[in-house]
This record gives structure tokens, sequence and C-alpha cells, in this order.
């Protein structure tokens, strides 16, 4: 899930809407490669769009919803909206929530090579027939990408993952942007791995941590949402991760239109 | 090779330029097919280009030169200088012989899928190993395809195949175009093939039936173009290839600048 939860001191008290934006500006260098499992990655890219509103969830087409972010320390990108699973947590756990929508940002070449590639058949996830073997074409593919690992050295630029979030504050109308930047180059010379493995890995480590500490323990299974944000927020800012926060009027955006 | 002879009464005495223009309007409706077999038809349009001028081979890199040519019944379409295996008899034995080009038409769509499957490595003909399996991408890539042999019933449009050709006759400086249109939904009426595989298959079947009624037979092993024209050009009319000719002034053009 995106790991940026929102402290308890600027938490907003009642949140009505929640876009999560995830943007990765880095360049591998390569025509076409995917920065973690190809097989996760493209079929979560191929999958149909999907997002909660009113209660309930209206799916879109692959890529059907586009808007241009303005991101922090990056600029404008176009970011589509997709389906990302830590959605079916917050609707349940985030009371008076009206709309959730997550946003990943492509550049034009990645979802050319998308589209070709989805043309030809190679994104299925059957096994076909071919030569007397069984071949998932999506398996093949990933066999013949770039090792994801190997990406890392090569990356550079920035990542941004945040949250933009419309409420109510102390009785007012505000909106509230959460986010954290990486650099690919900086991530790599600490752990070997660029930003996209680096602000994956680091929150499910500080996640593990909490609850060896017994910070974040109850018995049975529980969403993070669910602990207090406030030790996991001040852990991402030690271990790496640290964030910003821009608290705005209630009609603010950063959507370029 | 190009099927499109030239007959002897029109012939240029001396040819100092040949053009072989290979065009397929066709469409079939899919996003991506080859219309015959992929593994063929993908590396001789992903290899590099060549064409021959002033007693040498120039190679160019794949796709690198293009040029408009306005094609008759079809009109202006962008066409590709290729490699092409008939020029390397074609350059031997037409005598004074400056230059021999190859061109095939290819859209915009086409090429970006060829450009995006060669960016991940699916062109690829050596073998590569998979799950413990050796798979050749190319291979494998043609197993995904459409099998050429289904488009035929969904092809709608036209084929130009010809020769444009600048040279000497009767003294004069000449330029002479011979051409073949084929309509893919009447070959496959006809044949329940498209138009590339009956623009293929006729004209080898009647070089075969002129070497069968020894029309065309000698001791040893020739090209076409050493045997008398205009049996075969008869034979391409009788056959169902009717070609036009276009007799034209020495600084005629077809291609649209």
């Amino acid at each position: 899930m995106s790991f940026v939860l929102m402290p308890k001191s600027i938490i907003l008290m009642t949140i009505h809407s929640i876009d999560i934006l995830d943007c990765n500006a880095g360049d591998h260098g390569y025509p076409f490669a995917t920065n973690f499992n190809p097989e996760i990655n493209l079929r979560e890219v191929s999958a149909k769009g999907r997002y909660w509103e009113d209660g309930s969830w209206i799916e879109t087409e692959a890529m059907e919803i586009k808007q241009v972010w303005d991101y922090p320390e990056i600029g404008a990108k176009d970011s589509y909206l997709l389906y990302h699973e830590e959605m079916e947590s917050l609707v349940k756990h985030i009371k008076g929530l009206k709309r959730i929508r997550f946003f990943m940002t492509f550049g034009e070449s990645y979802l050319t090579h998308m589209k070709c590639l989805e043309n030809v058949g190679i994104l299925g996830i059957k096994a076909i027939e071919h030569k007397g073997q069984k071949i998932v074409p999506l398996e093949f593919l990933a066999t013949l990408l770039p090792d994801p690992s190997s990406l890392g050295e090569h990356t550079k630029g920035k990542t941004n993952i945040g949250i933009f979030a419309k409420g109510i504050k102390e009785g007012k109308a505000k909106t509230v942007y959460i986010y954290q930047v990486s650099d690919h180059e900086k991530c790599y010379k600490e752990v070997l791995s660029q930003g996209v493995s680096y602000t994956t890995g680091v929150p499910a480590m500080i996640g593990a941590k909490l609850m060896l500490e017994d910070t974040w323990q109850k018995k049975g299974v529980f969403n993070m949402e669910e602990f207090d944000p406030d030790p996991f927020m001040d852990e991402l800012s030690i271990q790496g991760l640290p964030w910003k926060v821009m608290e705005l009027e209630a009609d603010a955006s950063r959507e370029v239109l």
C-alpha cells in the first residue's frame, strides 16, 4: 500500500476525499523495463481501473482516466487512475470518506509499449501451446525484460509518493497534501536498490519494527491505518523517507488543467 | 522476388535505375499481424536496408530511408527502403544498371509495434533460457500472432506492386512505370487467400507452368529475368494479375515530396 499515513497532529477530523499520488520520474535508460516484478507491474497497469465514491466501486477501462498532477520537486506528470489494493481497507476504516482514488504516473513511451505488447497478446496470463510446450506469455516477457534489480545503478531522477486529502479540520473545510520525495541515485548508494524498491521496502520494514517493539500490536489481523500513525510517520523520517506537509485552503488543487 | 518483369515491346533499351515498389494498402482489422510468416516478415523489416548504386551495395539502418510514393488506385503511402533478394540477380543480369532499390509500404502503427517488440527483445532469433526451456523469442511471437492464413477473410483494400524504371528507349531518355493492382477481397473470393498470398503464389505458378511447357527451359539454374519476359507477362494478365504501363517523360516522378 501507499506508505504515507497522516500523523494525528495534522490529520483531518473528517476526511472526505483521498487521492493517493504515486509518481516515479526516474529514468533507467532502457526503452522499456519495469521497476519491479514485470508480471505484477504489467497486470496492474493493464487491468481495469477502479475507484470508490459514495459507497460503491466504480470501474473504468485501463488508463481511461488521466489527470496531470503537479508533483513537488518533479513537476507536472501524466497520472492515470489505477486500482490499488490499499483502497479496499481504507474505505472500511476511514469513516465519512466520500471518495478515494489512486493515481500513478506513466510516460507516453511506457504506455505505447504496453499497448503494443498487449496487442500482440504477450501480456496474457494463460499458458499457450508453443512447439509442444506450455508457455505463459507474460512470464516469457518477464524473462525477456531487464531484471528490475539490475536497474538500480542506472536509474536517475526522483519519486514522489503522497496523499492529497480534503475534509474538515477544526470545523473548517481544508486540504492537506503529505508527500515524500526520494532520489533514485541516493537510494542506490545507501542500499544498492533504486527508489521504487527503497520506498516499497523501508515502510514494510518499519511496520515490522513497530510490531516487534509492541508499538503496533493487537490480537488479530489489522491494516496499518488501524494503528496509531505517529510512531510510523516518525520512523519514516528517521529511516530515510522524510515527508513534508502542505496545509492548503479548501479549494486548493495540484491538478494541472 | 517482385513478379513484374517488363515485356520486350516496352522494355527500355538500357535501364539506368529501377525502383521496385511494393505497396500493401490492405487492412486486416487486427492491431498487429503479419501478412505472411511472421518470422520472415519481421526479420526482413528489422534487418538493415540495402540498395545497389554504381557497382556496390550501400547499407542503411533498418527503415532509415523513407519516401512517400504515389500508388495508382491507392494514393500516397510511406514507403521504406528494404533489402530484397531479387536485387542480387538483377544487378548481375541488367547491363548498364546504375541503381536499384526496393521500397515497401508500412503504416505508422505497424512500425510502432515493430519498434516496441524489438525494444523488449522479442524479435530475437537466438534461443533464450525460460524456466528450463530453450525458446526463440521470434518463434514465440509467431505463435502469439494471428496465423497469416486466417487474415484473408477479414482483409479489405488493395495491393500495388510495380517497377519504376528510368533509362534509354529508342535513343531517348524515358521513364516507365509498370504496376499491378490487386484487391484483397477479390483474391479471397477466388482462392480463399488475401492479396499478398495471391500476388506471391500466382507468379510462382506461372514460372512453373512456363517451365513445364518448355517455354522457359535451359540447361542449368537461371533467374527469371534471364528468360523471355513476354510469355510471363501475358500469363500474368490471363491468370488474374493484369498489369498496366505508364510511359513517362524522362524526369517523371511518382514520389511525393
